[in-house]
Parts: structure tokens; sequence; C-alpha cells
């Protein structure tokens, strides 16, 4: 094995990134394996960082490998490692949980109360090698290639948003299609639901949606969103809304479509505080709405492996580019103009 | 309009039915609507009462016209009747709630404690003209013919039976391929299940199951089931078993194929005891069981709609035969004989 | 009986009502029953009405007899009238529901999409007798008197707030101390919850909050409500908070005392918009939050049944003042002056 | 410290146990601790076990220290363990999970699919020291006593059955007053069930049911206790109804106390089979059943800690005896004579 190997570093507190080859190969401790990484792909997170963002300055300690979405094989395991071993194919779930406090205790581990973050806390994915605790790790079906693979740590977030709550032959409403919505709105055509509406103000992004199942696809710039989903649901509102999009002022005209006792699921992160009149918006529409982080582990990648294997749904279809990690710059800068889809390195 | 009409009647306590052409119109009271019925289905239950077995002889007082699953048009309603008209298109339903008991008032007026049933308990539905309580009428949407309209209430058994928890990427065993077996085996395909096995002796039943959706057919004569579904479900069982035969010896062997934490629902009536090994059958394996009886009234009516509006699966897929009511023997004999699907009378 | 009856009314566009002795005793129609009413309770709508203030002017037509929460005998019924006869002992439900939109035809008659109230729409119950539909009467067990019966409306508020998701063996906090959020600090004691924390400014409704089961009282004025919350639970924050109040400076910081996974219901009706950080108070939290407005029709009517049989909770303990209808003026301004509990009308 | 230490061992296979002085002190694994064990309590499962009966013949390998049911100090922990320290009091869990398959990546390693049972599989807690894995270990908080830690695991089995679904509010029968069935009385009167009902077939028993809240006790030697169960709910039968006997005779009976739409959950394991008609018992009711074992690692627990915390109910009640270890034939005598309550080890 080789002593150095490349990675893409926030090494510097500015925009961009800095292009490695000379980093050392990490060491597994007793609870950790060693992966090589075979695809990783790029999430929002990472533009934070990439961009270098309030967000990111508060949370990234320089310099650091970043990249959390990533699948790869195990070339080494610690000591203490029993559920995996050398040879194994594996993708890699972002949260580290410390396993010992009341959410880890109760099911809840994705959720826990002293949370690290791969890829932010702890040296990520964008490199050849990279170090995980066992905790962190999903045995790969033989089904699922590594550039799938790569996907369904956000797959799984798209999964957790639309399976929060019961979505059999309900009307779906995915605000966002970025890569997550694409996939949210795909999970829910494949999960059940009786209809499917995305939305969005890019015509491509919603005709990636249309294509891995979205019924009814309504551009914000173009339509009057509100009256297209009241039309739809015969004057009712939708049963299930779910944002990707952190847009509060989308979210608040959005509660409009929603019908009595229906459900509103917030995925996205807003920057801006939402301005809500829960009188007439919440209560008296007996409105039920709850906020969605991560994935369950590992029930939500339980989940993603029922729907990759139904075959509705297919990861192809949400794929936006594939670029060799030295060529990240252009990677990035396509997310920013709006390419749309998910974007993975090959680092095969 | 006539002052008399055709009707198949239960005139005599043995075997048979009785076709008259000489029945009189009923009239609607204050809270009744009278329906010119173009399109009826023959039940289970019709069957028993036109066998006069004792689960008949039990309950029906004769002379009785009989026949509960049917469409119709509206001619006339009651003073008190506010939610219909007459030209209104409708579909009966079976139970007639009291309104005023504790599950009545409690959002189960379809397993009311004071239950009467039409066609069982009041005349019912093989027939020119019936009368129905207001409380028993579903309004037709207009792109439901009269002929799938007489198959609602039977789909709404299906749909309660798999839809009484939770189904979304569920694998889903569907035991037995009689017409509401075969719907069920549509719905769970329909509602977002992962995956849906069906189970009978007959493969031109099993056959009718895959067209519907079934991705799975298994024949318990030439397989051995559970080797099948435990296979197919990478040796955990299924997450949900739902019982379309009253087959206690089918239902004592299939828990074998209950995942851990998995559900029996028991929809088919036994006419025997089960014998049940509540320790490895159910307490180790922490499964969850739960009896089945009708459709919600009306949620279940909403979400038959929402599965027929999405058009994935068809009620002409589940269609056996249609019949002349004057050749009522006819169709009762094919139903004996194993023609797989639902028969119909059409009175138009 | 008399041909003429006294009535509290609104008669005219201004603060304030009007006393009267010679209002004509109604008469029930088909689906109606006439009540002779014994006892009335003080709702916070009656006093929008009687102040009238915007909320008011926009929905009450004058004149128009107020009040809705009231007890009585049944005096005469209508032809259609089948669940109950002259001579039983009833409680008013407010909600008068159309019984044939999708709300009302799924179990969720107290959400219907056409609702009507009574006291606001149709004349109410401040008057000897009152005329309400037989489907918003509720017949009274032998061992609820009529002053209690006056009060199981807006218990009913306090129990389907508090109830609306499970409460066995939670820390629940209740935001304000009025006539409902003291019920339901009585009601999630007498529930099953671990611990209930009750929040207001006034001490004296804080200490009826204390008899009916609080176990910790906190006063906004002199105590830092957040700090007390997190100490007492640990530092993880309450597992469910029901707020009462509609303040929504209050309501934006409380969420800082719910805890990971924790559920905010809302019931108080806020005239102000929240203003809220989906991000920190929802999303990383994944907390729940629903609106809840009125009573489930009839769910919940028989759990405050099993709440008063039960005994721990008694609503002798909520009074707050009882008043012939003449004195109106009285106990309108008893409860403006921050007199804690539920003012009565005796009509007996 | 010594270098042997006493245990009751599980020798020959045959009735009775051996107390031995010489046995070695267990040194903990990478992932395991040592404790000091300060009390241990006797489970049905350590009377099968004295009795060498069928079930312990099938599954106990000799020889082995059995009792699973024990709280102590950790003396020393392994170099993986980083959630204990030595000098920290813990309660132990019976169940050793896998943390690998389906089960246990879902939140259920309570019923994990590779499970190990201390005391059955591998040594247990009758003796001085005793080492578990960490997985297995839950810290005492300041106000839980030794000699009630004892009884956590017991009392989790009385809460995880009781509460496998919602009992706000309901009407709750158990099944069985032996000590499980006498916590879970205390449980359910604890968690909010608005009446409780024991039955038995010793007074003595049902005398300690209603001590720690039962309202009703029933004794089937000397009433119908169907009758008595139906006069106490108005003629509908309880809500649910928990089985903690096994007693397949008594069950069967039982369905016919079950309200429509209630629960039945078994707890107590059945040798022989049960004879159920699923028709008129299941179907027609739509009742749920559910089968229950061990409690959630460690959501339960936590339900345990929030209970005693309470203090409504206290372990104090539910002591039937403390022992040496060395007494151990006179306390297995005492609970087959039938004297009340939990045996105790005092290992102090």
């Amino acid at each position: 094995m080789e002593k150095t190997m490349k990675g893409l570093m926030k090494q510097f507190p500015e925009t961009g990134a800095t292009f490695r080859v000379d980093l050392p190969i990490p060491e597994p401790a007793d609870n950790e394996i060693l992966v090589k990484v075979h695809f990783a792909a790029i999430c929002g997170t990472d533009q934070h960082i990439y961009e270098w963002n309030e967000w990111a300055q508060e949370r990234v300690p320089l310099p650091m490998v970043f990249g959390h979405e990533f699948s790869g094989e195990i070339i080494k395991v610690g000591s203490g490692v029993t559920a995996f071993r050398a040879g194994d194919r594996i993708a890699a779930e972002t949260h580290i949980p410390c396993n010992n406090c009341y959410q880890c205790r109760t099911g809840n581990m994705h959720n826990c109360e002293n949370m690290k973050i791969i890829g932010v806390h702890v040296a990520g994915g964008f490199s050849d090698y990279a170090v995980i605790p066992q905790d962190c790790a999903w045995k790969l079906d033989d089904f699922i290639s590594y550039r799938h693979a790569a996907m369904l740590e956000p797959m799984g977030v798209a999964v957790h948003g639309v399976m929060s709550d019961d979505i059999n032959l309900k009307s779906v409403v995915i605000l966002g299609c970025g890569p997550i919505g694409v996939m949210a709105a795909g999970v829910a055509a494949a999960a059940g639901a009786a209809q499917v509406i995305a939305v969005d103000v890019f015509d491509n992004k919603l005709a990636m949606a249309k294509k891995v199942g979205a019924n009814i696809c309504i551009n914000t710039k173009t339509q009057d969103f509100i009256d297209v989903i009241l039309k739809e649901t015969n004057g009712q509102g939708a049963d299930v809304i779910v944002d990707y999009t952190g847009a509060v002022g989308l979210i608040e005209v959005a509660f409009k479509a929603l019908k009595k006792g229906g459900r509103f699921t917030f995925v996205g992160l807003p920057n801006k505080k939402l301005s809500l009149d829960l009188t007439s918006a919440v209560i008296y529409k007996e409105a039920r709405m709850n906020g969605v982080t991560g994935r369950l582990m590992y029930k939500t990648w339980y989940q993603c492996m029922d729907i990759l294997r139904q075959g509705t749904f297919t990861l192809d279809d949400v794929i936006g580019g594939i670029y060799g990690l030295e060529d990240y710059e252009k990677a990035f800068q396509d997310i920013r103009s709006g390419i749309p889809g998910k974007m993975l390195f090959d680092l095969e």
C-alpha cells in the first residue's frame, strides 16, 4: 500500500479548497475501519465549507479533509471491530453517535446529544482513504454499485423526511428539487403516495423529478403553486408537504396548500426565521409539523435498500455529473450554476 | 315508474334462490333513499345464503331479497335526507350503524355494537330497486363506472385489511386469491409495499393476482410456501401477512413466515378454532395480530378512490363474469367451480 | 310552559350585552332538541363577543343569544331525533358538523369543513331554553352534576390538547393557567404524565393548577422558566409542551425547554405571528408540533368521563364563581380582573 | 481482592442447585465490566433451571452460575469500555445483543436474532462477582437502592407489556399477580390507566396488587371474572388485557372480556397451544394482539426510572422475601409455596 494519498482539503479560512497528493493514509483505532474510497458525493454542507460561510466557520476546524457521502472497500479493521472485515463493501453514515445518551439509548442515535459529523468535526471522504467508526458503516448488498452507494446517505435524508410519518395513498408535495428533493419525489412515488407534486423554480430540476415519478411539476416562477395544488387535490390541499428548500417565504405560503389534519415536514435548513400565523395555518387546521435531520440508524438504510431492490426508482436518474477529484472546481461550479442532480467524485 | 320489479329472493329454507318478477318496489322512509340498481356483485355471504348453511340459518329471516354489493342511481330521497338527491350516482355500504353506541361515536361505525347488515337483516340489492339508509350511500366520482362501483364494497375489505397498519416499503403476503385477496394484492402493490407475495391453491387465481401486481405467486399444492417466503425475504420472513382464506391450517403454518415484530391480519372468517403456539409464534417474535371486518366508514372508501384514481390498479382485472339476474344459477355455479374473480349481475 | 324566557343577548355592535326577559322560547326542528338550560359557563369566545373585538365583529350576526358551554334537561325532541328523548340530561357540544364533508366522513366532525358554532352562528345557551341539533348533545352519566356538565366542553379542549398524542410517563408543561390550562394540568396528572409543570404569570392561577395536580409551578414574572424546566428534566427539556396562552413571545422562548424529539401542541389562539427558528428549534431537535381545536366528537367526551369517574381530578377545583344570569356584568368583570377558574351562570 | 467467591451453581442435570464458595472471580474482556453483586432476584427462569425442566434442559449448558436479575458496583472495566468506570452503580440487563442483525440495527436489540441470555447461555449473577458486556449495564440514579435495582429487570417486563401500546385513560386488566403481574398493576395505575383490574387465584397475591394500585381484584376461584369485568366496564369489556400467566385456558376465556377494538398482550409463556375462535374473539371485534418479550433497550429502563421517580409506585411493596445466598433452598421453596412478591438474595 502507498504511504500517501490524494485528498481535497479545506486548508485556509477562505473560499475554495486545496487539492493535495501528499496526505498521510490514516490508521484505524480499535473501533474503526479503514476504507478505500470508490465514490464520493458533494453535499450542501460541502458547499458551505467550500464557500466558507458562517455555518462552516462556526463548526469546522482547519485543516480538514471534507466530504461525508462516500462508498468504498474496507482495507483494515481495528481490534475491536467485530461486524466488519477487510474486503467488505460499505457506504458511510455521517453521524457519529456517542452510544450513551438518552437519544442513543432509545433508538435515536441519529439525533445523539453529543453528535460528531464526519467531514465536519473529523476527517471525511474526499480522499483515497478514510477512517470511520464501525458504528458508521453500512455493508452493501451485492446489487448496489459503489457509484450508487455514495448516494445512499443523501437518499436517506430523502427517505427519512418523506417517511417520517405514513404516506400510504396520500397526496405528497415536495418543495425543492435539488438532488435530495428529487430523490424524495422518487421515494414518495415508490413508497405508495397516491400523488406526488414537485415544486421548484428550475424547469430542468423539475424534469428530473418528473423522470423519477412526480405526477405534477410546478414551476413557481410561472405558476401559482397554491392554485395548482388545490386544484389537483379537490380543493382540500395536500396530505403531506415536505420541504427541502429551507426557503421560509415559500414555506409560509405553502401552508395554504396543506389539508386539514395534514403534515408539514421540515428538512431544508432555513437561515431566516419562519413567520407563521398559528391560528389559521396550524390550529384551525389541526396541522401537524415535524423537523427531520439525517437518517435513522439504520432503519432508514434498510428502507433505501427496499426501494432500490424494488427497482421502480433508480439512483442513475439523480446523477448530475461525475468528476475526477482534481476537477473539484468544475464540480462545485456546476452545482452553483444550477445543473440538476448529484455531483460525484470518482476515486476508483 | 313500474309498480313491480324483478329480484332474487331467498324464499325457502333450502339450497338455492327464487327469481321473482313481481316484487313490489320499496318506498324510502325519512332517512332513506331509493336506488335504481345498475350492477350488483356476489359476495361470499351471498353464497352462504344461497347454500343456506348454518351461518345463514342463524341470521337471515325469510323471505329476503339478498345481495349487498351494488351500485345505482338515486330515484327518490326521504324527507330527512340532506346529503343526497335524485340523480346522484352511488354505491352501497353494507353496514347500517346505530350512530349512538360507543363505536359509532368514536369513528368506528363499521364496528357498531348494534349493527344491521343490508341483504342479511333488511332487503338487499339483487333487484331492480333497493332502499338503503342515507348513512349507507357513497356518492360516486364521475370517473367510476357503475360496473366498478358494485365492487367498491369488497374492494374496501381488501383495503381495510391491507391498510389496517402501515405497509410502506414492507413485504406483504396475501393468503388466498379469491376476489378480495386479488384486490388486496393489487392494493398492496399500489399502496407502496416493497414486495407482494400471493398464496393460493389455484394457478388461475394466482395468475389474476400476478396481473394486478403480485411480485411472487406461490401455489401451496406444488411449493413449500414457507420456504419460498423466507427465501424471498432474506430469511427474515414477511413484514405483513394478511389472511383472506379463514383456513386455520394455513394460518397456523404461515406464522413461520412472519418476521420478528411483523403483523398478521385476519380477514377471512374461519369456521374452526385456530391452534396457536403463542410462545414461539407470537411472544418470542413480538408479533402483532389484528382482526378486521368490513371497511371504515368512510375513510376506506376515500382510500379506494385514491387507488383507482392513481390508475395502477383497475377493477377490470378482477371481474370474473357478468350475468343477467335470471342467470343466477350459472353465476353461483361458476363461483363454486373455481373460476377466478368477482361475479357481477348486470341490472342496467 | 312559559311563552317567554330570559336570556343574555348581544344586541348592539358595542361592548357589553343586553339582559332580556322577553325572548321567545325556541322550537326544535326535525333533527333538533329543546333544552332547559341548568348551568352555562363563560368561554374566552364569549368575552370576545362581549367586548365586541375584531374576531367577534367578523363572525357574529346581531342580535344573538350567545354562550355555548351549557348543560340541561331535554324538554322536547324533533320528529327525526332517535337517540334522545324528553327528560334526558345532556351537555352541549359547540361544533355543528355538516356530516357530509371529508373531515366529517373520516371521524373528524370537530374539524368539519363547513363548521357552524353554537352561540356564534346560531343562538346559544345563555338563556332559560336553547335548541341544538341532536348531533351536538352528549347524554350525561348519573354521576355528573349539571354544574360540572357545563364545564365538559372546555374540559374537552384541555383533554384534546393534552391527549392529542401519547403522554404516558412524559414530562408535560402547560403554558397558561386560565380555566382550560388548569384543567389541562389536572388531566395530564390524571392521565399518566410523569411530571406536570404549570406556567403562568399569576400566583393564584398557579395555585389552582397546583391543587389539581401540577407538580411544579413557575411564575414567569419571578422565575426563568426555561432554567427551571431544564433543571427539572435533567437538562433534556420536557417531552410535551401544550400552550393555552396564544402568547407568541412565550411560545417562541418555550421551544428552548422542549426535549429532542418532543411535542409542542398549540391550543391558544395567537393574534400575532409566531417567529420561529426552524433550524435550531425544530429541525435539529426533530421536534413535532400540532394544532388542536375543539374536541373529538365524541372520543374526547368519553375520555372526560373516564377522568371524572376515576376521581383524582374534580371540576369543583376549577370553578371560579357562580352568578345569576342578571349578574353577567360582574361575571365578565371578575374574569377581566384575573380571578382564577371558570365562571358559571346558574339557570336552575 | 479475594481470589475466590461464593456462588449458586447449576452443576448436575437434576432438580436443585449447588452452593459453592470456591468459584474463581471472573475477568472482564475488552467490552465487559466486572461487577460486585449487591442484590439478585429470582426469576421464573431460575425456577425452571432449578427444577431442571424441559425448557432448561434444552438451553443451559452445565455447569452454570445462574441468576440474571441483579445490581451491583463496577469493580473493573475492559479496555474497550467507554461508558462506564469502576465505582459506577449498575443494574444488569439480561439480553446480550449481537448489535449487527436487522433487529439490533433498527432499535430492537431486545429482540436480537442472535440473542444470548445472561445466566442461561453465559454465567449469571447468583454470585459475589459477575462479568457482563457493557451493552448490558444500566447506570443507576442515586435515588435507586441496590435492593430495588435488582428488581428493575423484571419491572421492565411489566412496563414493556403494559406500555407496548397506549394505556392513557384505558381500563386495563392484568391476568396473574406473580411479582411481574403485581408490578404491572402498579405500573398501569401510575402510568394513567383509568382503571386497573387484577385477576389471580390467590387472595394474598391479589392483596399485593391492590396495595400497588389495582382498583378491582378478582379471584377466579370464587368469582366469574368475565361477569365482573363486563360489569365494571359498562358491559363493553376492557380496553387492554395483559397476560402474565401463560395459562391458555384463562386467556381463551378472557377474550370475552375484551372490548371491541381492544388490545390483548401476551407476556407469560404458555406451554400449551392456545385454541382461539378468531371469528368471534378477534375478527368481529377488530381486536389487536401482540406478544412481548424482555424490555426495550433502553427505553423501558428510562420508563422504569420515570415511574419510580414519580413515587406513586414503590418496589418495596413487591418484595416477597430477602435471603442469604446459602439459604437458596428456602427461597425457592417459598416461591413454590405461593408466598407473593419477589424473592431477593442479599449479597452485600
